[in-house]
Formats: C-alpha cells, sequence, structure tokens
C-alpha cells in the first residue's frame, strides 16, 4: 500500500506543477489592448465549442454508463465514469492554460526567442503533467479504494472490469474529443486556406479573413484538448492494462500480486518527476536550436529515469533477481506447444525484477527510436521533407505522389523497431514483459505532451502576432517555434501508436485469458488456419480504412461549408474585404462547432459497435466459438492495418506540411513560386490526414480491443 | 484423363479463337500513312521495352530457375520455365494484337462507334482468350504428363511440388511485367502530361510533345502486357493450387482424387466456351451504351457458365450428392477442436458434387458483386466519382482530399462481400470449397481480360487519332470508348484482388498442411496469441506498404527524367514547339524503357526475399517452431494489409480519373476551368495509385505464398 500511497503523491506533485505553473504563465503580460480582444475571440469560441461538444458526449457517456451499470455492476460504471470525467477535465483545463498562453507568448517573442519558448513550452508542460499525474491519481486512487477501503484482492473480477472499465470511459470521450477536435480543427484551417490564400489572395491569419479565428480555436480544441485526451487515455489504458494482466497472467500469492501490480504505478509516478526536472532543462543554447532546446528536455528525462526506474523497481519487488510467478501464453524457451497454451491459458513463465527492469529499458528505447525516426520523416533536414519539397517543382500532382510515396514509406522502420521490441520483451518476460515495455513508454507521457501542446500554442502564437499587425520580427519567431512544433506533434503521434500496438497485443492477452475464465468449456481456435480468424482479420483491418475515410469526408465537407461562409461574408458586406468592418468571426466559429459535431458522431460509434455486430452475427452463423475466434481476430486485425494507416498519415501530413515551410524558406523558389503553390496542396492534404483521421486511429484501437473485453464480461455475468 | 485430354481441347479451341480472330484484327485496314507512322512508331517502342523487360527478367528467371533444380528437381524446375515462358508469351503476344488493332480501331472509328467497339474489343478478346487457353493448357498438358506418361500418383509430392513450380515461374514473370509495365506507362504518362499540358499547354497526344509515342507504348506495355502477364498469373495460380489442396486435403482413393483434381481444369474448360459465345454478344443497342454493350458480353458468359458448370461437375463427379472424402482444417459443424486440427492437419469434413457447384456459384456471385461496386466507386453515374468532381471547385486540395476518403472508402464492401463467400463457401466444403469459389472467379478470365485489354487499345487509337490529324467526331468516338475503358481496367483489378483474398486463404491452408507433412514432429503455434505470429502478421502487412511506396517513388523519379528530357528537347530545337521540325521520340522512349527497367528490380524481389528472411532471422532468434509460425502469419499479413492497399489504390485511382473525364463532359465548368485543373491533379495522383502500385500488389501476395511453400519443400528436401 506504501507503494500506491508513493504514486499518488506523485500523482498529486504533477498536478500541483500544473497549478505553479499555470500561474506563473497567467502572471505574464498578456499583450496590448487588440491582441487580448483576438486572445478572447479564441477563448471564447474554444469554450463554446468545448461546452458543445461535452454535452454531446456526456448524452452518449450517460447511456453507456447505464449499460454498464446493468452490465457489470455500479462499481465498474464508477470506474467508467472517473476515467471519462478525468479525460474531459484534462482537455478542458490543457486548452484553457493553452487559450492563454498563446498572447502571452506572442508577447514574450517581442522580446525574444528564449522568452516565446520558455512561455510556449511551460504551457504544454502544464498540460503535459496533467495529463500525466491526472491518469496516476485516477487509477492510483480507485486501485487504492477497490484493494484498501472496499477490501478486494488485486486479483478479484471486481478489481479487473473496474479497471477495465475506466479506462473505457477514458477511451470513449477521447476518440470524440480527437475526431471532433481533428474535424473542427481542420475543417477551419483548410476552408480558411481555401478562401482566404486562394481565392482572395490575402496572406493566412489575414484578419479580413472570417475564419481566421475559427482556424485558432480549432488548434486549441483540435491539437490541445483533443491531443490531451487521447494522451490520457493512452497512459489510463496502458498502466490500467499493465496491471490487469498482471492479475490475469501471473500466478503468485496476493502479496506478491500486489507489489507487481503498484510497480507501473510506481514506474509512473518517479517518472513525473523526471519529467518535471526535464522541463527546467529546456533552454536555448548557443545554436539558438530550438528542436535542440526541447530535446535537451527530454533526453535529460530519459537518462533520468534509467536508474529511477531501476530503484523504483528494487524498492517494490525487492530482490531484483527472485523468480516471480508463472505468466506469458507460452513458455518462450520451448518450440511445442500444449493445447492448454493455445486455448488461451498461460503456463509458467520465469521472470524476476531484473527481467522487467531491462524490459522497460526497451520501452525507454522504442520511444527513443521512434523520436529518432519521426523526426527523420518529418524533419525539413533530411530526404523525405526534401524530396516532397523537390518534386513540387514539376507541379502539384508530383507534390502529391511524393508525399503518398513517404507517406507509404513511413511505417516500415517503425514497424521494424517495434517487432524487435515485442519480441525482447516477450523473450526477456513473456507478454507481462510486453506490457512493462508499454508502461515505461507511457510512464514519460508527461514530457512527450509538454513537447506536443507546445505546438498549438506558438501557432496560435503567430496568429495572434499577425492579426494584431506586430512587428515582422515577431512572427519570424514565432513561424520558428512553429516550424518545430510540425514535428513535436507527429513525434507524439508516432509514440502513441507504437505503444498502442504493444497495449493492444497485451490487451488481446487478456481478451484470450479472459474467455478460457469466463468459457472454460468452450475450445476457441486462434489458429490463422481457421477461416473466422480470417474474416475477423480482415473485418479488423477494414475498420481504419472506413475510419480514415468517415474523418477525411468529413474534413471535406465542413471545409466546403467554411468555404461558403466566407465567402456569403465577403459577398454580403464588402467592407470585410476593404478591411473597414469586422467580419462575423463567431458565425464561422459557430457553423465549424456545429459541423465538427456532427460528423464525430457515427465514426466515433464504429469501433464501439464494431466488434459486438462481428461476435453475434458470426455467433448466429457459425456457433459462439467462431464468434469469439473472430473478434479476436477482429482486434488484432485492427491494430495490424491500424499501425500502417495511423502511421502513414500522421508522419505523410507532418512530411507535407514541412516541405511547405521548407520552401518557405527560400528553397525551390520560395514563397509565391510555382513550387510553393503545389506544395501547399500537399499540404491541405495533408492536414486531414496528420490532424483528424491519422490519430483518431490510436483511440480507435484501443476502444475496439476494450470494448471486447467488456462483451466477454457481460456475457459472463448474464450467462453467456 | 478423358477429362484432362476435355480441358486441353478447351485450351486449344481458346488459342484458335485467338488466332482466327487476330487474322480477323489484322485484315481491317491500318489507315493512312500517316497513321501508319504513328503506329509503327509505337509499335517499335513497345517492342524494344518488352524486349529489353524480357531479357532482365530472364536473368533472374536463369537464377532462380537453377535454385528450383538444386532444391526441388528438374521436374520442378521444368515446371517454373514452362509458367514464366508461357507468362511472358501471354503478354508478347497480347502486346502485338494490341498495338496493331489501336490504328485498326481509329480508322474503324472514322465510320461508326460499332466498328471502333467491334475491332477493340476483339483484339481484347485476342488477349483475354490467349490468358485462358494458354494458362489451361499449361496446366493440363503438365498434370497430363506427370499422371500419364510419367506415371505419378495425382497426390505424389512430385506432382505437387512442380504445380506449385509452374505458378511460381508465371508469378515471378508477371510482378516484373506488372511493375516494370506500370512504371513505364505511369512515368511516360504523368511526364508527358507536366511538360506538355501543365507547361507547354499543348493538348495530351499532341505530336509535338516528345514524349507522347512513350505514352502510347506505356498503353501497351503496362496496360496490356502487363495485365495479361498478371491474369495469366492469376489464372495458373489459382487453378493450380486448387489441385494442390484437393491433392494435400481430401482424403480419398487415388481415383477419386483425380476425377477432384480435374474438376477445376474442366471447368476452366467450358468457360472458355462460354467467354467465346459471350464475346459474340458485345454489341451496342439502342441506347449505343458502350458499358451496356460489353455488359451483355459479360452477363451472357455468367449466365451460360451456371448450366455449364453444373454440366462439367456432373460429368466428372458423376452422383452429385454422393459424399466425398474428408478435407478442410476443421469440422465446421463443430464448435470444438483437437490438436491435431489446430497443427495444421486436416479432420475429415464430407462434401458433395452439389457443395462444390454451390460453392461455384458463390464465386461467380462475387465476381458479379465486385464488378458491380467497382463500377460504384469508378463509374461518372454515381456518388463517389460526382463527390470527388464536385470538390474539384475548391482546388486542388480538396480534390486530393476527396478522392482520398474515396480510395480509404472503397475497401469496405468487397471486404463484406469477400467475408460472406469465405464463410458461405467455407460452411459448404471447407477450405475446398473456397478453392472452388476462386477457381470459378477464374474461370471466367478469358471475358474479364478481354473487357481490359479493350481499354489500352482504344486510348492508342484516340492518341493516333490525334496525332494524325483525324476530324473531332473520330476522337469523341474514341473518347467515348476510353472512359468506358477506365472502369472495365478497375474492374479488372479488383477482380483479381479480391480471387488473390481467395485463393490465399487456399495457399496457407497448403502451407499449413505441407507444415505438418514435412514436420511431424514440430508444433507449430499458428494461434494469434502467439507473438512470433504477431510480428509476422506485422512484417507481412508491412510489404504492400513498402511496396506501394517503391512504386510511387519509382514513378515519381522516372517522370522526373521525362519532364527533363522533353525541355531538354524543346530548348535544343525551337521547330519542335513550332510544327517544323520533328521531336526525338525514340529517345523519350529509350530512357523511360531503362528508367522502368532499374526502378523494377528491388521492389520486384522484396516479396520473393522477405519469407525467406523473416524465416531464418525469426529461426535463429527463437527456434525453427517460430520461425515458421512467424512465416505462416506473414503469408496472412500480406493478404491482409493488400487487399485493402490495392483496392483503395485501383478504385481511388479510376474515381479520380473519371471525376476528371466528367468534369470534361461538361460538368463543374468544363474543360479549362479551375475545376479541370484540379482533376487534372488528382487524375495525375491516381495514376500511379491504380496502374503501377495497386495492381502490381496482386502478384505480390502470391508470390510470397508460393516462396514460402517452396521454401518448405526445399528445407524438407535438403533435411532442414
Amino acid at each position: 500500500m506504501q507503494i500506491v500511497y508513493a504514486a499518488i503523491v506523485c500523482g498529486l506533485i504533477a498536478v500541483l506543477y500544473g497549478i505553479v505553473t499555470s500561474r506563473q504563465v497567467m502572471s505574464a503580460s498578456p499583450g496590448n489592448e487588440r491582441m487580448q480582444d483576438i486572445a478572447a475571440a479564441i477563448q471564447e469560441g474554444a469554450r463554446a465549442y468545448l461546452g458543445r461538444q461535452y454535452r454531446t458526449i456526456a448524452l452518449v457517456g450517460v447511456v453507456v454508463a447505464v449499460i454498464v451499470a446493468y452490465f457489470l455492476g455500479l462499481v465498474s460504471a464508477t470506474g467508467f465514469v472517473i476515467g471519462a470525467v478525468l479525460s474531459g477535465i484534462t482537455g478542458f483545463i490543457g486548452m484553457n492554460v493553452s487559450v492563454k498562453a498563446n498572447v502571452r507568448t506572442a508577447e514574450a517573442a517581442r522580446t525574444s526567442l528564449q522568452g516565446g519558448l520558455t512561455m510556449a513550452f511551460r504551457s504544454g508542460a502544464v498540460t503535459g503533467m496533467l495529463v500525466a499525474g491526472l491518469g496516476l491519481l485516477a487509477i492510483a486512487g480507485f486501485f487504492w479504494y477497490l484493494t484498501g477501503p472496499a477490501g478486494h484482492a488485486p486479483n478479484d473480477r471486481i478489481v479487473i472490469d473496474s479497471l477495465v472499465a475506466l479506462a473505457f470511459g477514458a477511451s470513449l470521450i477521447s476518440i470524440f474529443a480527437r475526431l471532433g477536435g481533428g474535424i473542427f480543427t481542420k475543417a477551419a484551417d483548410v476552408g480558411a486556406d481555401l478562401v482566404g490564400k486562394v481565392e482572395a489572395g490575402i496572406p493566412e491569419d489575414d484578419p479580413r479573413n472570417p475564419a481566421t479565428i475559427a482556424d485558432n480555436v480549432g488548434d486549441n480544441v483540435g491539437d490541445c484538448a483533443g491531443m490531451a485526451a487521447d494522451l490520457f487515455e493512452t497512459y489510463v489504458v496502458t498502466l490500467g492494462v499493465t496491471m490487469v494482466s498482471i492479475a490475469l497472467l501471473v500466478k503468485a500469492d496476493t502479496a506478491e500480486l500486489l507489489k507487481l501490480m503498484t510497480l507501473p504505478m510506481i514506474v509512473g509516478g518517479v517518472c513525473i518527476i523526471t519529467s518535471i526536472i526535464g522541463t527546467y532543462m529546456v533552454r536555448l543554447g548557443k545554436g539558438q536550436s530550438i528542436m535542440g532546446a526541447l530535446y535537451k528536455g527530454f533526453w535529460t528525462t530519459v537518462i533520468l529515469s534509467i536508474p529511477a526506474i531501476y530503484l523504483a523497481t528494487q524498492y517494490t519487488i525487492g530482490d531484483m533477481n527472485a523468480v516471480i510467478g508463472g505468466a506469458g501464453f507460452l513458455d518462450p524457451a520451448s518450440d511445442n506447444l500444449t493445447t492448454e497454451a493455445i486455448a488461451g491459458a498461460s503456463t509458467s513463465t520465469a521472470f524476476t525484477g531484473m527481467d522487467l527492469f531491462w524490459c522497460m529499458m526497451i520501452g525507454l528505447g522504442l520511444t527513443g527510436a521512434l523520436v529518432w525516426i519521426t523526426e527523420y520523416y518529418t524533419g525539413t533536414n533530411y530526404r523525405p521533407v526534401r524530396s516532397i519539397a523537390k518534386a513540387s517543382e514539376t507541379g502539384h500532382g508530383t507534390n502529391v505522389i511524393q508525399g503518398l510515396a513517404v507517406s507509404l514509406e513511413s511505417p516500415a522502420l517503425p514497424t521494424l523497431v517495434i517487432s524487435v521490441a515485442v519480441i525482447a520483451s516477450y523473450q526477456l518476460a513473456g507478454v507481462i514483459g510486453i506490457a512493462f515495455g508499454a508502461t515505461s513508454m507511457l510512464a514519460l507521457a508527461g514530457m512527450v505532451v509538454a513537447l506536443d501542446a507546445y505546438g498549438p500554442v506558438t501557432d496560435n502564437a503567430g496568429g495572434i502576432a499577425e492579426m494584431a499587425g506586430l512587428p515582422d520580427d515577431v512572427r519570424h519567431r514565432t513561424d520558428a517555434l512553429d516550424a518545430v512544433g510540425n514535428t513535436t506533434k507527429a513525434v507524439t503521434k508516432g509514440y502513441a501508436i507504437g505503444s498502442a500496438a504493444l497495449a493492444a497485443l497485451v490487451l488481446f492477452g487478456a481478451y484470450t485469458t479472459d474467455l478460457a475464465e469466463f468459457f472454460p468449456d468452450l475450445n476457441v481456435d486462434f489458429s490463422l488456419s481457421n477461416p473466422y480468424v480470417i474474416v475477423g482479420l480482415l473485418l479488423g483491418a477494414l475498420l481504419p480504412f472506413s475510419f480514415g475515410a468517415f474523418g477525411m469526408t468529413a474534413v471535406g465537407r465542413a471545409a466546403g461549408s467554411v468555404v461558403e461562409d466566407v465567402r456569403a461574408q465577403f459577398r454580403d458586406d464588402p467592407g470585410i474585404m476593404a478591411g473597414t468592418s469586422r467580419p462575423n468571426y463567431a458565425r464561422t466559429v459557430d457553423l465549424v462547432t456545429k459541423a465538427a459535431i456532427k460528423e464525430m458522431i457515427i465514426p466515433s460509434l464504429l469501433p464501439v459497435l464494431a466488434p459486438i455486430l462481428v461476435y453475434f452475427v458470426i455467433t448466429a452463423v457459425a456457433g459462439q466459438a467462431s464468434g469469439f475466434a473472430a473478434l479476436g481476430a477482429l482486434l488484432l486485425g485492427v491494430i495490424v492495418s491500424g499501425l500502417f494507416v495511423a502511421i502513414s498519415m500522421t508522419s505523410g501530413g507532418g512530411a507535407w506540411d514541412n516541405a511547405k515551410k521548407y520552401i518557405e524558406d527560400g528553397n525551390h523558389g520560395g514563397k509565391g513560386s510555382e513550387a510553393h503553390k503545389a506544395a501547399v496542396t500537399g499540404d491541405t492534404v495533408g492536414d486531414p490526414y496528420k490532424d483528424t483521421a491519422g490519430p483518431a486511429v490510436n483511440p480507435m484501437i484501443k476502444i475496439t480491443n476494450i470494448v471486447a473485453l467488456l462483451l466477454l464480461a457481460a456475457l459472463a455475468a448474464k450467462g453467456g
């Protein structure tokens, strides 16, 4: 229990850091009146959107909570509500800090690059620490209650179900927030660009463009609130599923089980501390490299986390070389399998604390590798982005072809390193090893989210500088900060989806174990030679594609209505273009809000309903064992294609965006050249790729898996 | 044996049809001198390319033949050579007819639409019947030799290995031909468009454009020769693997086995006859609908095939209701599995001739459904194409976004109907049922290829009409023929990849059965809870993405060199643009030839080497059972992601192309409007999608599977 308390204290420290740092941010000057006006409009729009989004999600949430309560009882329903509410709060607070930091960053950038960087990064760090801190508090607090005051054993079914329900709450909110926010931000961005840059010939963020406030609102509700909800979900699901799989798979006595189950929490806790230390290392060096400054913070955290994780593991486990009970699906040392193993029951495998430590080092290594690969594919210094920039010289078509080529190429290296990490951690400690690999990745969430959340703040700061007519050098500084933001945004997405691949494998392990426990007489065949497995794989692999299609269509449609609204405003009031009258920003914001909310519903329900539908249809056709086999395969089909769809979209989109920036830096003819026009097209195409469809695949994968687990529990509870 | 003779006779009839019909085509007027000049240039370029391509492939082929001979003996190596040579011949003859029919189609279109249609379709039918006829002759002839004069039992290992080697020969050639031809055609097309339409402002097929002959050569070497090799491969692999899986899985006496193994051949045979009858039904009705005329031929073939297949089955099997020996992986009636079943050995399942007949009806139904779905996604009358056309109004970016949305959406319905077909045919007759479903699909290949091969002929005819300065109404007629060709081209690709999904499942069945036979002591775990299975799935799913990236990059790079060459020609000789001197067409053709050959090598070797590499690496790390598990999973990973990548690329590309045509028909502002410019960008992007990367995924999937089977046999032969 001591360790749970320690984890809770770490979570509280993160929240405290958030409060102190956000006060620091607020105490800075918010700039002149014009700047404050603009910022107020953005704040108003962002709050209006988030309010409406949360009201809509709340409706779905209440229905789902009732269903969860009916099938799994009130404690699980409470877990669901805690996950959902905290996910919402994380997004809301993060966005609130972000919409106040943007104007202060613009103001700080008047004096120096360092000033702007510090302000933007600090506000990002608030979001980051809240994601990790609230996530840890939710899990540790709930676990403490269940195993302490409520008196359950750590591997009681109610504890397992409740942790899964907690993860489900976080996931359900996050898919809505990711997708709704993603549609909002890109519909506004694409719409504003099309009608502003292309039709009216006015620059980005020109105050005459009625969609410009909506565009800035989008950065906050999509890239900040949506991203925060997504990473909160990833954090809770990863730690939660690690604990659940320990409870399900490890054969040990209650005391040892409890120790092992608290390990993910304390690892999360100590890494919050190392992340906080890392945030103070973000400083520009002599070379004034912004990416270098951010990396200083990131690598400080990574390096400090190595001894911190070691000490935490040693403190929790005790003897690092003592063998801990059986876990995993099959004995990695043996080539031969028993029927029992195939049916999903675990045969014993032994691991030590040292093994787990090495698995966590693999997780840290994987994080570093994914960061590096993403930077390679989206940074302006490397072949991929430059090849797109070069292809822009021959026109729109070749820009898009090369962008798609980079997009298709980008999943290769991540897949290889993920495969190596899976095999290595599995060899060390079976499925539990994979779970701890994922846990150590997510333990860095505070730092990674800080890097990401800094992006939309600088993007907004640039917009405010432009609209408020601040001197050119301010805009140059915010632009420099923003370009790095494109890469850090892509990094977080690659990291989240990479960890999702690991987490999904662990979730699948939980599914097979649950199945064996709930339906011991049903011999489910997960072999690839079972055609229902193959159909399940195909249907699962279909989901990310269909989901992506929904996302892309939604952005296209919503952007079209933005274009029409702006055209109407220009037509009805010629004073807007002349600069004599102010456009009706709120009308455009309101329109995008409604469109985004409407468009997010159906695709968000797809991963919730698909597993249920597939199970019941296949069961009706071919019996329950085939139904469960198809459902299990669907879970892996989602991850197998989702990994590729998500990485190709987020890396490809980031590369397109930075190819445009690379040209704007004066290469291949610079701004206004034909190459630049082609690059703008590529950037437009990449927008919904990288900020709407791609990132939403991450919560989608997890939701599908969690729904399957809950379906199993519900079927078992109601007698199959 | 009688039935094998009957199949051989049907194959000979197809070849005879080819000879007679190509004579008819040749006897038509080749037009005026200018037209003949142009046609001669195209012929010369196409032959030069194909010659060089075949020389390059021959080098690889000889090496592989030696390897096959070393590991599997001379008979298998002979099978490999037969498959390879016939695949090459099919492409070569098809292309030769095509490059002579193009100018005759242009000439015939001077008098009437019906004349042009007849000429183009007949030349397509020659290719179609050669694909089916030579495919059938190869299999039936080889099988006759092995089980007759050579005296082997139908399920002797040497028969099985030789049939697999025959399929391997066909596949290896076809992946080179598809990819090399695809790179050639799209590099020339994209390059010609970029420098002609976009830079110089001259129309498509303008004789002043030095790349225009290369563009027309490309239609023949890519869409005709490459496609023919691909479908030849699909035909041989599908029939071959059906026979192999009967030999491996069905427990019956030799006489019954022989009957069953000849059934796929005679089904192929009778459907050649129904296809030939169908070709005579292609006539314009009152409404002058070209698609309608083609459909008349297609549906005639489908409807006649129903009784033909029934009678062939009854004649071969005898009593349609008698139960035939055990097959399949597990008893569909039972939910429970034995270890034996899991290990890939077959438990007995019973099926009747009637069951097989229904499975083949499912195959015909699936073909019809895929044709209809593809037409929906690529035809100008439906929502998808029109949504892209509408999105073009707001610019290049929204055109591409909507195109990608359609592309991502398009695999959904095919996946659902394929899943239904898999489950239904499996319920009827296990894996053998799935195999017969695929066989009946491919039995229609003669007709389907005829529909497809007609496309490049009309495309060329339009080009020749333009370059020779024929009157506008001729070009209008060829354009109308060409627009339908875009849809029929997409249809064949959807059909090929759909059948590949079925064939891949059967191939995987053969893999697991072989494994159990060759390595009876090795208990390989294909369960989804085995991490090596998951890593295999991920690596397999990666292949189509990486392969697609290679294809897109190759086209972009080769098109770039076309642009540079054409620019140089314009610069060096201003007389070209003035129309006073003739551009150096041959230089551009030569350049594209070299580029395409160079670019095709590495991606074509990817699916050959990847399975071998994965097996050896995983075996080294985790033992042979894990190596085989990962390899097996890789085979399914390829099909799971390949299906989606291929369908999304071919349907998406077709939709982009026809959205441009829809605008050119006078919608959304028509030719020259801003929407049209955006649609041209979409078409350019879709080009390598639909004609290079997408279709090459089909042979890629099969090659990966076949290499795995051969690797198994080789390991077993050398005591692996």
